[in-house]
């Protein structure tokens, strides 16, 4: 660790909430070169939907790897390349009735969002983007614009501009409907809010605290976009790819957005990829227009294709997240209930929240749960929530020791808040 | 291909280029689904210096991945990274007595690219970047405003602002010093340039055109973003990692940038990686404050850590890059002569433009040249540049083969050119 | 006319409202050249509180012009701007416990708009201003970027950035307290609303349809601006200056705005005159930091010291003000009952909208109203509001023959539609 | 002055530069309050070209007082606004074979210059605006952004975009024409300079420092714009009005405009009025796109008819202005000659600056001047350039005295500064 210190920018952040040399991984358990076993709720940052180092993943990429076939190739055409497209076509969109041409851009949940905005923008001649507060999107500019974050924001040394943020479900409390107040002002010929070129949700807000947004909520959105003339974007970079029990994590208000973005557990092994799904309609690119040298990372789409194989080809593993995400939220409501009243439990699928209502708690809990061996991190706009992104394929009695040890180092968080 | 069509957005470039499904690579060639062998003089837009499937390299990953050492790390530390971190210290840093700390952005040039310029303006308060005319830096919004590709800029949507372009080395001719130029506009309180947090340059400018800066201009270039007060940028996205004789292009001109930005050959293999080079004294990151997901690919610091080994450990390979690189320059300036006065060749080390003149010929030679088994891309502000990046390992015997494929397509296209 | 057509640029606006040569004006009638008399209820959009060409004041201003004391002066001190500024802190302000020191800007609203916002700027270091829906600032960059008018920001032709709209009183109907949603977003660390330099307020919107603020809503906002740090400025250019029966609009809910912006009637005579009241604590301009040619129009001084010392000694004249605004709102009230029940009638002082819903209806009625001798301006998102500004000196017959002749209008305007 | 210092803003700056209360002004001369009589070179930052008071132009404005005609008349049709404009049409536009509509803006030229760049960018659908080094359009945010002066754009607290700043003739020394550089990168498909909607200069940068463009390069870079398709726009804001000899400053060189701005000398009196001269293919303006409240002041408009009428219905004015300027350039040249060699005399016309080359000199000798009863003004990038502007009107013997004071004051500023 001190030559990380001595060698790595000051930037560098897992390390320092997690300090330790991690050596080994596998499925929902991460090994440090000390020795000791670690539970992992992180999971890489929601990228590891079916856990580290998948097996039959690894076959794949292994065997890809050895036969020498094309591993970087730019946006050239590959067998590869191919079959993931087809194979997605077909086992992920056509079976939801979803028709989507595939956009592969820079391998980062940031870059497929400004390539999103980017072709919002151009097919609508439009610049403004409405983003939602407690949004997060990734971290170059254009995505930073679209950002909460403020410390973030800030960090970007410029004035963000060309996005609007309007209140998330529930921002305004139970009684107020944002989306009614997105019509109002999108309609309102003076509300200096200008006329979108995309509206751009996440269904849960990951980073932002996982707050969850309803289904009448986001088809009252989806309309809204309609109806102003706006495409509207789904970022499932954190919630898609399984983690809230489908795929899609809109499937379950049976939206149909115009671009879809992806990335972190689409290729099922930690690798790099990003794409959009965008509807033909709206496929207003000319050839190169957004362009970058990492968009055939054919590894990692031989591993997507893998997941994709291993998965989704019927609906068991769906229905298993589900019900292990019902555990998941029983025993945490469970836990919230025990330690006070104030505690709140936020999630869908297997994406849960437990606010702390301060970060202090939330920190010191976290910081007790890894020494007590469970990775699990924070979230919101102070970092007061912790954060349970568990392995879709986690066994239950891994999952069980998991919240053991965050109830553990909850309990003993508060004892020490509650006597200071 | 049809699949390709009807799949794929239509913003794919390079598939239209070289229109057939490529199913092997080895080094500097690739084989087609339908048999045929190309040599490679594109090298995947410079990410593979080192050929395709570079077998030692690969032979490092594939253990790597069998071990089931962490993958996907985000920014934690594991034994690869720490051991890469050190490798590349002692092997490419003490050697050439310079003194970075790493920053490990997302895995894409324009990423790292955002982040320095973030950085530049944390660390300066400022905001204006100085770029030059024909400069590239990559696709997301920030990296984008300061690229001088004017159908990528119109394409983000929004007008792109903060940066302010100068003239490269050269642009006005080679009686008037841009570096004058340059040092006079930011003495200026009334030029209407604002006072720069970086100046960002790329030694030979690659999408630009092979646009060669001489030694004298950039040195001249860092003493005018010294005296400014701004931090002076290498992007060595491109040419750095050996494609210029050294293992970053500035070596030959005894430059000490504040930051360097590598991505692309940087993981020898063409696995995603990027990272910012941080002079210590710069490093005002707070922790976290550039973050994403994939900043931890463990399998492509793995596969750096075997190409610097095998490659950088003492100045032979280097001194053959040289040596193939006259021989490259040799031959384009033969060829040159050969069908007329008006073509112009530059370059450096293993990086050459066949300047043209016009998008025509550029177009119809790279596309003969595909036709006879060579993957050439263009560049240039019009595409009227043919470029040369073969992998730096290539053997003498194919280089030839491919500049012979060049010389013929070069003169069919003229032949078509002239009689029509 | 045909004069006009021919020679001025087809963004002329009023005269096509009111197509007549206007040669003579004298209080609220206004005489055109084909003899017609018109009752003013447009009294100069705003710049004519005390009438046209209003003796009292114009004995001033040609005993001035007589004197050869200086006219044009740049920001030089002169006899006329030092016992104007020496009135007006001992008549207006000291008398209301005010301090404030005076900046003269560009003579017209939106330059001290602009110079307003830029002082905010510089004295928090933040960028980001606070204005609301349908708020109006003025038509240069700076301030256009403040006004919610959305054919008139898209005439900008830039994206205009910097302001982050938020809703106005009511906005969101009477449950919902919008002051409430600023003090929210304002402190939540990822709202992605930033942390703003200044809050911009008119206590009642003129151009956005005469919405009027509450007393406990404005001091709620003035309370948000002071815990987020940001300056509270209030934009009285339309409604101060008497209009709403205090010199300043902002007296009736003990306000303490840390900058004031006036211009319209501060000369009293439609002479082109604009200032910014500045908390001394916040005077942290550097000298000649905002300049222009034209802030020392000596003769504008001269004018609007007359106004202060005829209206503003004693009390009599704000209370009369508010006793004819008690006529005009009894009045149109009256009307609005009388013709249907979906009218609205809004304003405070001397300032009212008559909301006709439909901006069909609000046009019929104003131009039926100047074809029988009444001018009258809309306003409102889409011009659905028709406004009553009439000179606060009017005498009461003329002010009824106005309503009478709105009344008038209003009923043929609604036989034509309801009859179509 | 002690009242100022108490009420005034600490933005103030003539008065820092002139202490004196000045009570009365006729011609080329001030009064103090105190009994000093004042050579006036500056004329009120060249709003009075025709001299303090002029009392040929002061009786038209008192006789249009005294009618009760209408002095506020927002952009209604008014005698006095049509009979400026056939007037201006007839003896300035038509003798000059020019043809444009009038825009009239709100009255400071910073405001018709906002207009101007909000008409290009409405033609062209284009953002970026090319302006020069050294160039000063004025304080809003949209002129701010097209002017040099960094004390002046850091004070707007935003960064300023939308503007590409080129070299103006003999920037880069007399060997470069940067009309070519500036022609090159407007042509250049990745110079990063973003086609523009219009080309702005000045044909003599006043605030810059008395730069002069000449003939061909002002034709060269008209025709740049051509080509380029962009509008041409002359400010002639402060040059204009006959300063250097000719009504507009750019007849020497027999361009064209697309638009011309005029404000500052334009009422003839000091009284704010601007305006926008527009080719009539190019008023491109929907009715009311550009409003404001003072956009009507007929007082103005009165005085500027007055002006045109007595100096401009033939040459012999003009032809007065050349000689005196001859005058003024002989005498500023003995002196430059005579006091040391580095001394530069710039200017054209009137408008003659003094390059002192260094702020030192510069601030003394205007300093010196004043306490010695001579008004003059300092420009350039670091105010080391004393400015001449007298009234066109001045005569010889006041013209002699106050080129005599100057010589003594720089004699006597050079004498400290050699001593010590």
């Amino acid at each position: 660790m001190q030559a990380l210190d001595a060698l790595e920018s000051n930037v560098r952040s897992y390390s320092r909430s997690f300090p330790a040399v991690f050596s080994r991984a596998r499925g929902s358990t991460m090994l440090t070169e000390d020795g000791r076993n670690v539970v992992d709720f992180l999971s890489g940052a929601g990228a590891l939907n079916y856990g580290h180092n998948n097996h039959r993943i690894k076959a794949a990429i292994a065997d890809y790897l050895a036969s020498d076939a094309v591993v970087h190739g730019l946006d050239m055409a590959t067998p590869a390349k191919l079959d993931f497209m087809e194979l997605f076509n077909s086992v992920i969109l056509a079976r939801r009735n979803l028709e989507y041409c595939f956009q592969f851009t820079g391998p980062t949940g940031a870059n497929a969002i400004e390539a999103a905005i980017k072709l919002a923008r151009k097919v609508t001649g439009r610049q403004n983007i409405i983003s939602f507060t407690n949004g997060y999107h990734g971290m170059s500019l254009g995505a930073m614009a679209a950002s909460g974050n403020r410390a973030y924001r800030t960090a970007s040394g410029v004035a963000l501009s060309g996005v609007t943020f309007m209140p998330y479900d529930g921002y305004l409390g139970p009684d107020v409907d944002t989306a009614d107040y997105l019509q109002k002002v999108l309609a309102d010929e003076s509300s200096g809010v200008d006329c979108p070129a995309a509206i751009l949700v996440e269904t849960v807000q990951g980073e932002g605290g996982i707050n969850v947004a309803g289904r009448e909520w986001l088809q009252a959105v989806q309309a809204v976009a309609k109806s102003a003339g706006a495409l509207f974007i789904v970022d499932d970079v954190q919630m898609g790819c399984g983690r809230t029990g489908n795929f899609f994590s809109f499937e379950f208000a049976d939206l149909s957005p115009d671009l879809v973005v992806l990335s972190k557990s689409l290729s099922g092994y930690g690798l790099p990829l990003s794409m959009v799904l965008i509807k033909k309609e709206f496929d207003a690119w000319q050839p190169g227009e957004h362009t970058g040298t990492f968009r055939g990372n054919n590894l990692a789409l031989v591993a997507a294709m893998a997941a994709i194989d291993l998965y989704w080809r019927d609906e068991t593993f769906g229905k298993e997240v589900l019900r292990l995400g019902e555990v998941m939220r029983h025993r945490l409501e469970t836990i919230a209930v025990k330690y006070g009243n104030s505690f709140a439990v936020r999630g869908r699928g297997m994406a849960f929240g437990f606010d702390c209502q301060t970060p202090e708690t939330a920190a010191a809990t976290a910081r007790g749960a890894f020494e007590r061996g469970l990775m699990v991190e924070r979230c919101g706009p102070v970092d007061q929530v912790v954060k349970f992104l568990p392995a879709l394929t986690i066994d239950c009695e891994t999952l069980d020791h998991g919240l053991e040890i965050f109830e553990q180092a909850l309990n003993q968080a508060l004892k020490r808040t509650r006597s200071s």
